[in-house]
């Protein structure tokens, strides 16, 4: 079937590709003229302008939106005004679900649809698929099946778990999880285990990595623990072996395992890396959403604070935990 | 090769069986009767005492002892009695590193060579192979290399890390990574990182299932902070076909989540678990190994501690918070 | 001068005592006629409705609204009806700051002025003063400052910060902090902190409680790991006595502390509170901000997680880890 | 009475001090001669060599040894073997308690009596006095209580709780805690409860400082959360006056708050500390305790892995995480 795609980054581009290996009809637009032109060549549509895009879909229009969080809204918009009552628009970025909730309201009072679709996969989702949580209107949900068929990765050779009732769409990898912004409560959630579960590795693979600590000379001195028995820390672990080990046949084999293997086995000491790490929101979101609830997240939520102080977003307070060190014992910091 | 098996529990009568399949000649001892005689059907030579095993191999032996790890340090004052040096004694359960450095020594003391073998792969070892980390004297984890190439769940239809060289061990599942301990260190942190990848899907998936904590009435009171949006929480979340949906393509796909998606088909609301969390040992060693070396492991940690709680072991701390909150407020506890 | 107080709660009753004591006239108000006719009995202006409580009040009118944050909203539109330009609205509850933003552009629209104040004190307050933080226009500020002075505790027998620049009123115990919701904002903090500090003693009191935790007997089996060295728990500390010790020149020394010693005072075992732990907004506000701010705050979120964890709110997410362990170790949960 | 006194560092020269500003006669040691010269010039009997420092006492002889931790089992073995049956040998540093328990054990072999003394108080100790937390033989620790009454507090201003029975020495600020070990194991746990209080305090002043964050540009990119309310986030917050503030009448009031003050009155921004923040033992301590009692401290934990990450102890964590944020999505670090 047809579908617009607006957006043609990294996930936007690839996705166009897939679908077009799937036998859709992709009409595309975006800001750079080039990204437009590179999808043409390969089969798209390409349209100069949203005018353009829109004209070129057929009515009930299916107008799928994958731009950064922070200008879906103008986007959304921009679009809107040029569509018809019972388009559907469809969100595949990744939105805040409560921006979703609101969003679908705004749109239904002129008789559009909205979709939001939590998408996983990164650039790996070309080949592998793109495991989708959808949010919205079952009826439009419903008659974008084959888009969403086409995208997500299939079964696969992962049989479902045991006792499964057959028929569902979830052992294909997309699943219609509820209405408006449930596909993207679903992906905050999914992302905010991905901090806790990287996190997981991070700490584990630390202490391995610092298994020899032993080694090294201590002082002793009134501001240093010694280490009482070095004898216990003598190790130099082959950690890239490891990570390769754990995949077959142990508990925490896993994607992320693979790509800790392949991320140890390219660089063994990751020193192109400076270690300040990035978070994109859903582990933020996945908070203030535990919060809200009364939900414990004591897990996801030291793996999102760690990131930020990796950043050095802490700094005030380790200076002030220095100062009062200073204040109540006179002890200065170490250089 | 010959391999004698002392302790046929769940783990290692199925390791035994695996030997056994694998061509490998096996002598089992076990304190019950019952459980070597089980094994003897199978094929296994079965001894009635520890003198019988003993005699029942031949120089060099190479005994794996696969006992609870309480009970590890007089099973193997027992077995050393009698083993003369050059055999091999091999800890296949879950002790503590610490342990093992210690007891390498003293067997060596004695001509013995001790291997430490830290083992994963629970009750789906025999079916998939053990994932085994391996930890002592070089030659002697040669002399072993048929034992563990049986067990381990080999290379499968896991592509090894791209640009990994070829020709280890690890690919097949199985690794010396170090001298005396270093298995067991190495399993100690794999049980952390699965102790907290755990906690990452249950604190995930506990948020999710309170989606629709916006259908409740919520009181207005002064020891009750109302839920300020009930709007965004409405959601009753499929979170079994969650599960299943995220094994495909998701950046979370793991072997735990394959575990997640069956336990969520059985028995989608869990109620036959108090939730009451046991838990075994190398997830506290390991934080005692992070505090030891200063290494942050705040998620890790953090797991552990939510199955202290679970268990009721914060109990004397609450009532402290609450009678705190008395005392400067005036804060009665709710029913 | 004058002021007029809505709500003779546990706070706003006391806070009216405090201010007729010190010389300030007070009209009130609240739901409940039997309360307004108890302090009319001490010398305040009770009103009957809140039109007679508007009329009773001089322009411009000083209206402090003390009422349990869900309803000041409503409080706050009924009031709003019935004063002119140029009163003065004051909310001294635990609204959420972002709330006190919204109100105060909402009332300037009218002319009106609105100020937040957050109050610390609870049931001492009457006797010890109350800390006032204060958020809004800096004249209405001013103009409240006989009110905000007589509440304050004073400077007391607190000397303040050595090289602090005199002549400021922190030191006597109330503070204009910043523009609208910078007084909640700062309570918010306080609060924070103040959970933090609470678990800090709570699980420092916990461990000290099981130091004796050697002298149980404990069964050695696969689901629990045994104490290594019971020997070195086999104390049977004198908590209250503790508590008493550490507030005289101790590190820990604080009123939360002497607070303690009251508690374990009256009741050494707690027995009284079942542990089930209630929060009341600030604390979770504390980590909404962190979480917005990318700030780490993973001592004050384990806090708030702690209390929530109390009541239950883990519950689905130990059930599932109980599940897990099920299925990859055929684990049964203890009794 | 008489007392020796070996350590005269910054602790023991005070103690001293105090010691004789109470009446007591001191005998002193010290590896510097310059120290013991400082304190005979003061009053003290300074002695040369260990012998000459025992020989100086009368038996029993009652030595304080307060050297830093990593050297007390050397001093203790050299000056056990100078002394007598019935002599007491104090220690009054950090030391771990279980290493109390084991010198206990041996110095009764010897009929020595060893007495552990955590001793809270500082550079402040002198003029406030010194919270003692006392482990040991009981008729050891009664027969030194004229040195614990002169080292303590005493009540001061402070009453005790109310209800407290009368006649107990925790209200002069020293306390008999228990048998060896009870009293570092009190001083681990207080030094615990400092470490997660001083994080609350911490992390307050901390998203207080940040307050403003909404001022700064934000960039709208896929790597960088966008602030969702700059609105919200627009205050310059005087931290130095809300500390002062906090302390009349809040419920956070406590020395370490008016030790925040001191600290942020002499210098706001902290711009002379680092931020790299030390760790001297007893935190540490106090989680391995939790981990073996099976005891949850997720404040106190996370309060010592803030102060190892602050020294950059996670950095191969963070590189991980970085690099598998580049595996699986191609995200680059940000500059």
């Amino acid at each position: 079937m047809q579908l617009g795609m607006i957006g043609l980054g990294r996930m936007g581009a690839n996705m166009v590709r897939r679908l077009m290996k799937g036998g859709h009809d992709c009409v595309v637009f975006d800001a750079s003229p080039d990204a437009v032109q590179a999808l043409a060549a390969e089969g798209a549509t390409g349209a100069d302008s949203l005018q353009a895009f829109v004209a070129a879909l057929q009515p009930p229009r299916a107008v799928w939106v994958m731009v950064p969080a922070g200008v879906v809204d103008g986007m959304v918009a921009e679009v809107k005004a040029l569509l018809e009552p019972g388009d559907i628009l469809i969100d595949g970025g990744n939105s805040y679900y409560i921006d979703d909730i609101r969003r679908a309201e705004e749109l239904a009072r002129d008789g559009l649809r909205y979709l939001d679709v939590g998408t996983s996969g990164g650039v790996w989702g070309l080949e592998r698929g793109y495991c989708l949580m959808i949010g919205g209107d079952t009826a439009a949900v419903q008659s974008l099946d084959p888009i969403f068929k086409t995208l997500a990765p299939g079964q696969g050779d992962i049989p479902p778990a045991p006792g499964r009732a057959a028929g569902g769409t979830a052992e294909q990898g997309y699943l219609h999880c509820g209405p408006a912004g449930a596909g993207h409560f679903v992906k905050m959630i999914h992302n905010g285990i991905e901090y806790g579960m990287m996190a997981a590795f991070a700490e584990g693979f630390n202490i391995m990595k610092r298994a020899n600590i032993g080694k090294n000379d201590h002082s002793h001195d009134a501001e240093t623990t010694p280490l009482r028995h070095p004898e216990h820390y003598q190790y130099d672990l082959p950690l890239a072996d490891i990570a390769e080990l754990w995949r077959r046949g142990s508990v925490v084999a896993s994607w992320l395992l693979d790509l800790t293997a392949n991320a140890l086995t390219e660089s063994p000491a990751l020193e192109e890396f400076s270690g300040k790490v990035s978070d994109s929101g859903e582990g933020r979101w996945t908070i203030h959403a535990a919060i809200d609830q009364g939900t414990p997240a004591p897990v996801l939520s030291a793996s999102a604070f760690q990131r930020f102080a990796s950043r050095g977003e802490d700094e005030f307070a380790c200076k002030l935990l220095s100062a009062l060190r200073y204040q109540f014992g006179g002890h200065r910091e170490k250089k």
